[in-house]
Order: structure tokens, then C-alpha cells, then sequence
């Protein structure tokens, strides 16, 4: 394991301390005061970090007032500070806020209506206050009633923090070994795939092979755990219902399939509420979290009843602040504006109206080697050549960093740190999605113009 | 190992679901929908489960507008509902809530007066959602730093429900095995230690024991984890400063003291912010939650700045709820309100009168063996006999159900569970005092009176 580490290490789209006399002396007092309080592990985001103070909408305020367009917040979904959230849970807040070991009914009218919108098996919920929280979950549901501990994972994958979700990431870095009963395999990468192989059965038969492998070293197989968009991957969300066939492996194998669904769920990819409904499949258990409660600290784990039967009964679980009234007025309210502003039909049409823009612009710049998205999630790879394919990570970089200080915030994904992450906000306006493709349009210009 | 579980399995004090026939039709709806919709996962508390729909201060409020005294809930420290932890989060709510990515001073305000609270060479604070984050959070960096993965931790002790964390959880049952890389030690139990026996020096023996049993088995010693109130070991405070010698040890033999502050920090103890400050030692690493945001999820890890230098610079760590303004605004204000309201004071003066109080009682009643507490956190032990000490946990169980008919909220703990865990909040007046000393007066009286 090669050691390469900046003051960024590990994640993507880090400001370098390096970098540090490049700032203001304010911006400067906060930084120093970030790492004397809070320690390194904390790190901003962009080669000039950004200072906000307000938000509203689709848009966040630095101390001058200047707004920023929110291309990459998958939390605030329906908006940055949305009234409708901050009345349900100022009021809840001031009525009661309480454990679930006593009986309250908001959290089992929310649960109703969220069980009907997974249809199929899924039956009970169980909440928690994090995604982490409720990947780690998910990993103990499905090795007990699997008796397994082998997890299959795609070759750079997140799924979260705690001791058990970091074992099972793939982007850790050498620091953070995966766990020995994981194995990997590749993710559907549909512009990188190799002429004449179907990504399709690939990913399928990627899979047999990793359970043989489990086999081998006699490790019991538990489960296969992936985001529907493949967002660290680099985001790959194509062809829809590529996930088919290799479910079906998991399932001939007796392995579970878990939907990570903190990035893709709750109406990010259009239609669908749920990522894994673009595939058509459907999952034993499903993660969710991030936009749960847009920013009120909610995520949980959707099962199908069965699986809880034996674990509720023997495996003593509870999670003090999981599923109180205040976390799940806000989960209530984010369900409520989803439906009454018709955020899903938005985010199909807005995606495509995007995706297509997007397109347009690429045509202009051989650097963009493709564009691809579901929904209002996108991403554009950069490459320094579109035969090669080579990776532009500097170029990547640069457009982000140069989109910044047109007051437009998105990030970086993929192993490579090649491609832009674009993550508009549900509530994204006709406007807002002309600012985002004007400023793609002028930045690309300027650097490659 | 014998499995005998009932609907209530791993939890005291909890409801039987044989007992739903003596429930309402309306507390029935109830409970069947938690089955149905949460799993049996859910469980409620006592024998005749509490609905709640609103609370103020030290009480809240059934359907009817029955008043319950908290003598229980270890969250809510300051109050329920309390006025300005309600105004400071829906402000915050409304102006700005995003992840710590950005820059933004409030988490670094409320750090700096954080961390004075320690003292010492604590320097750094990592944010977490729940107690249970910072637990596995605090693991992975004593594991990282002291390249050990042993940890030590008492016989029936409770530190977190992640995969790390329950796995260092010796009150779990048969299904949920500890860590094979844990070794126990008997938390200092006075009441019940063998005439002749130091408890002190017994402690400070039984780590030394533990940690050759560790090297005899190649396991490298990582460190030693306690909640220095033992609160599910039944609750064990005296003598303040027994873990003075023991941690010594831990220290000797290169480990790190992991102080599990999520029952006795933010002054629950009285004249101390942390309870690990009543034994006049220093730990490497703290862990906080339940208290520090009032029911906002928020939690923590403080720690020395030389443990993150290095794990800061190699381990990708980021929790995106994590010390999010909101949370933040909630942990500021309970802070605040700790301050401004002399409720350590408070508690230190109240925890001496219930206390007194308390032992008073006790005088009348043989089947009392053992009055026990510091601050506002009390024991009350149990037995059939006071010359055997045999543990009564049916009249444990009595009492707290007849306590909850008397509308006073408290639970049981200790691994026969026969001590009552009573834990008022931290805003008490004296009146609520002696409502709780006149219910357990007249309690007792129309049980073995």
C-alpha cells in the first residue's frame, strides 16, 4: 500500500491547508480555529472554501450576501430552511420530544404512509439518527438471519462510518482496510465498459464469482449492498434495471440484497421514490437517510417483516434519539411537500431538461468524454483525451473550483476524482436550472473556450 | 448458554406482550401497530405502558392530561420543552442548516466552551449524532492510535448499539456475543464485595489480570471503557476516586481510559461538568450524547489532540448530520441554560436532600438493602433478605409499576435487576423532590407497609 497523503486525504474536492496564505485573515481565523478546536480530521470543501450564514430555497448566503446556487446538498432536498419544516418541528419541538418506549402515534402514521410507498414485501421500519447508523443496522439483520458474514461491494464504494460501515467501503484508503469477508466487484460502468461485454450479465456474473470465492475461504455469504446510482463509483446509472440479473444471483445464492438508498432515495431519481424501483427489482432490506428529514438528524431501515421476526425477539436494539417526535415531524413534513409540490414530477422533467443541456454543451468539448444522470443527479467525466479515455482529474478541479466563484456549488465523484457531481436541489425552478447550465456553459468557455 | 426470553427479551422494565388483553382498545391499537408497522424490535416501557403527547419542565403529559413526574429520562436534562432550547433550534432552523464542510463559527464558539469544561489536555471535539457514533468513533481511534485491539470493560455494561459498539456490550444476551478481543472486569460493587475485600485495589488487580490475559492470547491491549457511574452495572458511584488506581494500570501498560460520559456528563453527577472529574483522573478520550442537545441528535468524542494528528491526517471521517448548526444551537443552549440556571448547583443540593431522603426511607424496610447515588442519579437495591443480599427483582418490578400508577417515571437496573434506576432531571425544585420521596414513601408502605 503506497502512502500519498495531502492535507485532503480522503476526500475528494478538499481545500489543501497548503493553501492556507491564500485565503483572507478571516477565512484564515476560521480554518486555524477548525483545526485547533475541532482537529484535522475536519476538512472544507473547494480550493477557496466557502463561509455561509443563511440559506433559503435552493440558495445559501455568505456574511456579504452573495448567493450560491446548491448543486451538490442532497440533505436540504426540498429546499434550504423550507417553512413547512421549520413550523412541524419547531412546533413538535415545543409539544414533546421523547424516546419511543412510550406510546405516540406520529411515528406510526408516518411509518404507514412511508411502508406504502416501497409496495412489494417491505414491511417495518426502524429508525435511527444516520445513514451509518442504519447500514450497520442493515449489516446485522441480514447476518443474522443469514448466518452469514460475507458482503459483496462495488470496487469504490461508501456506505458510512461507523466501525462496521467503514469495513465494508472500498474508499477508505490503505488506513481503513475492508473487511476480510467482504469481496468486491465491479460497478456497471457503462462508458468505460469494454466493446462487445454486457455490463449487464458482467455484474451478474462478478457476483457468482465473489460468492464462490466466500466459498473458498469458507465464508458463509450474507449479502449484497449497493446504491442504485452508484454514486461514489462515479455515478453510473445506466442501463435502468441492470440490477436485475444480479440480484437474482443473490437471491439463488440465499444472500440478501441491501438497497442503500441514502443517496437515491426519497424521489431523487424522478418518478420513483426509490432508486432500486428504476430497476424493477426489489430489495430485502432498504438504507435510507440524508434527505429523510432535510437536516434533522433521521434515517432508517425499511425490511420486509420476516427478517425481524427472530432478530426483534433475541437482539436487543434501541436507539434513544431514533424515530423521536421532532426528527420524525420533519421526515413527516419532507413526505408531505414531496407529494403537495409535486417534487418528483419536477425532478423528472428539471433532469431531463438538464440532462439534455448538459449534453448540448458537452458536444462543444472534446475534454467531456460523458455525461450521464437520473433524475436531478448528474455527472460530467472529464477525460484528457476521448480515445484514450484518460482521466482529467486537474480539469475536473479546475471546473469546480472555477463553478465556485461563480457562485455555483457542486463536487467530484468517481475513483478517479473525474467526473462532476451535480446534485440540485428537488425544488430546483426553470431558473435556477438555466443558472446551473449558464454557468457550466461560461466556465467551460473560459478554461477551454 | 440457556436462551429463556420473553416478549420483553434484553430490556428491564419492559412491557410483556402476554399483558396485551389487560390494555385498553385504544392502548391496544397502539401496541399492535408498533408490531405491525415497527417490528418487534419496538419495545415499550413498564407493565402498564404510558402514552405521551406533550411535556413541559419535569413532567409530561397522557391523553387526559395526566401530569407524570420524570424521574427517569437522562435527555431532556434541562427540561422538557424548555423555552430556549426550543427558540435557539427553530431560529437556527430557519436561518442555516447544512454540514460542517463549510465555514461557519458557531460549532467553533460552542467548542471552545466545551472543551474549558474538561480541563486538562482534552483539546479536540469530534461531532457525532448519537452516543452510540461517538462510542465506535472513540474505539477506532484508540484502536488506531495504540495499534491494539483489545478493550477492556465491565461485566455488565452497555456502551452502544453499532456493530463496535454493542460488540463491547457485555448486557446483550447470548445473541449478540461480545467481542472476542474484549476481556471483562467486575464493576466496584461495595455494597456487594466480600468483607475484607479493597474494592479499589480490586478493580486496578482484575485489568492487570485481564491485560496478561490479553498478551497470553497476542492480543495487543487497546484500552479500558467505563461509565465511571457503572449505571447498567446497577449503578455504582462510591468511593469517588476508586478508578483513580485502575486507570493507572491502563496507563502503565500503554492503553487509553475511555470515559463513557453518556449517563453521568453535563453535570448529572452535581459540582462536576464530567463524572469521571469526581475521581480526580484525566481521560484520554470522553464520550458524550444523551444530555448534550436536549433530544436534538447530538453526540461526541473529545479528545487529546495528539490521538487525532495522525488519524485526522490518514482515516476519512465525516458525519453529515454530525455538529450541524441546528444540533449545534441545541447543544449551545443546554450549555447556557446549565450556566444560567445554577443547575449543577441544583443538583448537587437536590441530590443530597432525595439522597438523604431516600436512606431515610429505607430505615423502614428490610427488603431495601442498599441507597446508593451521586447528583441526581439514584439506586435503590432490592432483597429478600438483607443477610444473604439475594436480589428481589419482583419487588423491584412492583415498585416502578406502582410508582407509574402513581404517575412517577423511573426504571430498574443491575444485572438481576433489582435496583431502581431513579434519575430526575436536572431542573427539579424541591417540590418535585419531595413528590418523588412521598410516592416512594407511600409505595413502599402499600407494598410492605
Amino acid at each position: 500500500m503506497s502512502e500519498k497523503f495531502s492535507p485532503t486525504a480522503g476526500m475528494q474536492n478538499g481545500f489543501d491547508l497548503a493553501r492556507l496564505s491564500s485565503l483572507s485573515d478571516h477565512e484564515r481565523s476560521i480554518v486555524e480555529r477548525r483545526q485547533s478546536l475541532l482537529g484535522p480530521s475536519y476538512k472544507l470543501m473547494y480550493r477557496h472554501p466557502v463561509e455561509l450564514v443563511r440559506a433559503e430555497g435552493a440558495y445559501m448566503y455568505d456574511p456579504a450576501g452573495n448567493a450560491y446556487l446548491d448543486c451538490y446538498n442532497n440533505v436540504p432536498s426540498v429546499g434550504h430552511c423550507h417553512p413547512r419544516v421549520v413550523e412541524a418541528v419547531s412546533k413538535q419541538l415545543a409539544t414533546l420530544n421523547t424516546h419511543t418506549r412510550y406510546m405516540n402515534d406520529k411515528i406510526l402514521n408516518y411509518t404507514e404512509q412511508l411502508v406504502e410507498t416501497f409496495g412489494g414485501g417491505i414491511g417495518n421500519v426502524m429508525y435511527t439518527c444516520t445513514g451509518s447508523e442504519a447500514v450497520d443496522l442493515a449489516l446485522r439483520i441480514a447476518k443474522f438471519n443469514t448466518g452469514g458474514t460475507g458482503i459483496i461491494v462495488t470496487d469504490y464504494a461508501y456506505h458510512g462510518i461507523t466501525s462496521a460501515a467503514a469495513a465494508i467501503s472500498t474508499t477508505m484508503g490503505p488506513y481503513v482496510p475492508v473487511d476480510q469477508h467482504v469481496r468486491t466487484v465491479k460497478a456497471p460502468y457503462q462508458y468505460r465498459a469494454q466493446a462487445g461485454v454486457d455490463i449487464v450479465q458482467q455484474l451478474a456474473d462478478d457476483i457468482e464469482v465473489a460468492i464462490a470465492d466466500m466459498q473458498r475461504h469458507g465464508i458463509k455469504f450474507a449479502g449484497f449492498i449497493a446504491d442504485s446510482l452508484f454514486s461514489t463509483d462515479g455515478l453510473l446509472p445506466d442501463p435502468a434495471g441492470f440490477l436485475k440479473k444480479a440480484i437474482a444471483v443473490v437471491h439463488k445464492h440465499g444472500g440478501l440484497y441491501i438497497a442503500d438508498e441514502v443517496q437515491p432515495g426519497f424521489g431523487r431519481t424522478g418518478l420513483n421514490m426509490w432508486g432500486y424501483q428504476r430497476h424493477g427489482i426489489e430489495p430485502d432490506l432498504v438504507v435510507m437517510g440524508k434527505p429523510m428529514g432535510n437536516g434533522l438528524p433521521i434515517a432508517g431501515v425499511a425490511v420486509k417483516p420476516a427478517l425481524l421476526a427472530d432478530f426483534g425477539r433475541k437482539v436487543r436494539y434501541f436507539n434513544t434519539f431514533g424515530g423521536n417526535p421532532v426528527c420524525v415531524s420533519a421526515a413527516q413534513a419532507v413526505l408531505d411537500i414531496i407529494r403537495d409540490e409535486n417534487l418528483q414530477s419536477n425532478c423528472h422533467n428539471l433532469g431531463l431538461y438538464l440532462l439534455d443541456g448538459l449534453k448540448t454543451i458537452a458536444k462543444d468539448y472534446p475534454q467531456i468524454g460523458d455525461v450521464r444522470g437520473a433524475g436531478l443527479y448528474f455527472a460530467v467525466e472529464f477525460v484528457t483525451d476521448p480515445e484514450s479515455k484518460a482521466p482529467d482529474k486537474a480539469l475536473t478541479l479546475d471546473v469546480v473550483s472555477a463553478m465556485r466563484e461563480r457562485r455555483v456549488l457542486m463536487s467530484t465523484t468517481g475513483k478517479e476524482e473525474n467526473s462532476l457531481k451535480i446534485r440540485p436541489l428537488l425544488c430546483f425552478t426553470q431558473k435556477e436550472a438555466d443558472q446551473l447550465l449558464e454557468s457550466f456553459d461560461q466556465t467551460m468557455k473560459a478554461l477551454r473556450g
